[in-house]
């Protein structure tokens, strides 16, 4: 199958890993079937257990649209990527990448393992052009029109330097202008103030060259921004580390929990307290829906020779809807190929960046 | 003043910089004044410009419990560490420094700026012996019983070795002991996963270095913890580098004021749900009162030959009142000397490891 006539109306492919996720094969196919029944222009390959997937598939009646490709294991969660890279043989993971590299689906959906995918999607897809460490990108609530943002790296890698960082930054606004239609994203880097003497050396660096790169880039470079701008509406797309992003999501996640469960404990006290819910149900509900981690499910693995989503683990049908959503906008606007002309062109700026610090360095002598 | 005797019922003096916060002088005194009324055997230095400071403490009656040291100048909010250090001299900031270092108070407040302040506190009360990086400790809502954790360093440098980390444990889990009544604190280290093989290099270090300290230093080393894990219940004490704990810190207090904004929205949107939110006033409350940042008020440095206690800039009377009471209690227990007894150990500590690590080298050569 050609899958560069996305956008021309052929339909757009998806390659799904049916296992490994905590909830089973039944809560992705049930993501499956509320995806289909609202792009009427999608087909999927979906990887698995076959005697598991058959029933599944024919009780949604899904058979016409869901192609299923047998897969004898399964990736746990628990598995290392080193081990998994050694025994990936079989596995509905590397069944799922192996339809995008081979060009039968425009992208993947996966909730197993985070380490385990990203390793088997870089030896199958391989790293593109002038990027040295792949990123994940994920969504964070905040007060854009959106209702987003982009942060990376969310935990790919536990490092970058200066030129990962500059990678970064033209990968993730790349990803806002595709997937979340902003033609001229605004990036931040992430650092513990916003004046310029802040911050370790490796980040004044990528300050500069990411500066530079902007107007090469398409995107306007706002400077350094803080922790408390990611959810703000003053940046589109922060670059961090994968350390720092990883501790930054988490901890994100972990604050809104701690208030929904407060917010819950504080209308349970009393009987007063529990009618007061009943009239404020709908508000609740408003709430809830603005910050659902389940919206936002889908971290993006930029960088490689071809589209990989990470499900979260837990998803549950509507998560699994909203990964599939966005692999679909992604596949359809062929980013995987967009993306990868963006990045050709970091390295060279990157390049230029150092070539204009020596001679400049030269010219001070 | 003999400052030792501080347990026995003498009064506790605490040294108080009433310039330099975003709300001026007249928020630092109403917050004294609810300080004093709780705290019968409190005394306060008030350090700051005389003629504003005295009309303020007659109207609200505390002539006879404050002392007011006149200062001729203020470290304002945008000026850098650099020239606060070479242009220190006049300030209420080192004047308020000062009385710690003379024994005149048993521990200091301010709500200035947070890099003059850490930068003249080191200057004039010094490090404690075997403290090679100073922390802030911060307190973190979380879902243990007295509602909080400790978090450490807050943001007092970008930068901590393996060594550095090990202090950190040792200063939290006296931090934790002495502020917050917990015998045998829980201390572990943030990393991007609990597993033993995940992280940085350094922090897989420090990981066997605070587990081999934990005996000594009275303390519960439970491993690894991640983001999530900073507001749970099965750790007291987070340990982690000056930069990824700033970013935590004020992703934490952008993700809650998100939340906090879009519950207000969702209560404000029809006439029903204002209705509904009169309704649920009570409820409401007491999820604002649980998560109130005004509570928490209060970073700790730790590792200095004194205490002193960075409050927020923009604390209100409320906020200024809980910075207070933390330093009262600190002070009252004679803290600052516990923890640099404790620390003094973790030299001794860091250096067996290493001869440790030397020695199984050669055995195993």
């Amino acid at each position: 199958m050609d899958t560069s006539n996305a956008a021309s109306g052929a339909p757009v492919v998806l390659s799904v890993d049916a296992m490994g996720g905590d909830k089973g094969p039944a809560a992705i196919v049930a993501g499956l079937s509320l995806f289909l029944k609202k792009e009427p222009n999608a087909r999927i390959v979906l990887h698995g257990d076959q005697d598991t997937l058959k029933p599944l598939v024919e009780r949604k009646r899904l058979t016409d649209r869901v192609d299923i490709r047998h897969a004898d294991t399964v990736v746990k969660m628990t598995d290392k990527p080193s081990q998994v890279l050694r025994h990936s043989k079989g596995t509905s993971m590397l069944s799922a990448i192996n339809s995008v590299r081979d060009g039968e689906a425009h992208a993947c959906v996966s909730c197993g393992n985070t380490g385990a995918l990203m390793a088997l999607s870089m030896l199958r897809l391989r790293k593109a052009d002038g990027v040295n460490r792949p990123a994940i990108a994920c969504m964070w609530p905040s007060r854009n029109p959106s209702g987003f943002n982009v942060m990376l790296d969310a935990g790919a890698d536990i490092r970058a330097d200066q030129d990962d960082l500059l990678t970064y930054a033209l990968m993730g606004a790349s990803y806002a202008r595709n997937g979340m239609d902003l033609p001229r994203p605004r990036v931040g880097l992430l650092n513990v103030g916003v004046e310029e003497h802040k911050g370790r050396a490796e980040l004044k660096v990528a300050h500069e060259m990411i500066a530079k790169a902007a107007p090469a880039g398409d995107f306007e470079y706002i400077g350094f921004v803080e922790g408390g701008d990611l959810p703000s509406d003053r940046v589109d797309v922060i670059v961090t580390d994968g350390f720092t992003g990883n501790v930054a999501l988490k901890t994100g996640e972990g604050t809104a929990t701690l208030i929904s469960d407060a917010l819950r404990d504080a209308f349970n006290a009393t009987i007063f307290s529990k009618i007061a819910a009943l009239f404020a149900m709908t508000s609740l509900r408003r709430l809830k829906k603005r910050i659902d981690p389940r919206r936002v499910n889908g971290g993006v693995f930029l960088g490689l020779n071809g589209t990989v989503i990470k499900s979260h683990g837990g998803a549950d049908a509507m998560g699994v809807y909203a990964a599939l959503k966005l692999a679909y906008r992604l596949g359809q606007q062929g980013f995987s190929d967009k993306l990868a002309a963006r990045v050709a062109s970091a390295a060279s700026l990157a390049q230029d960046y150092h070539q204009d610090g020596e001679s400049k360095a030269e010219a001070d002598n």
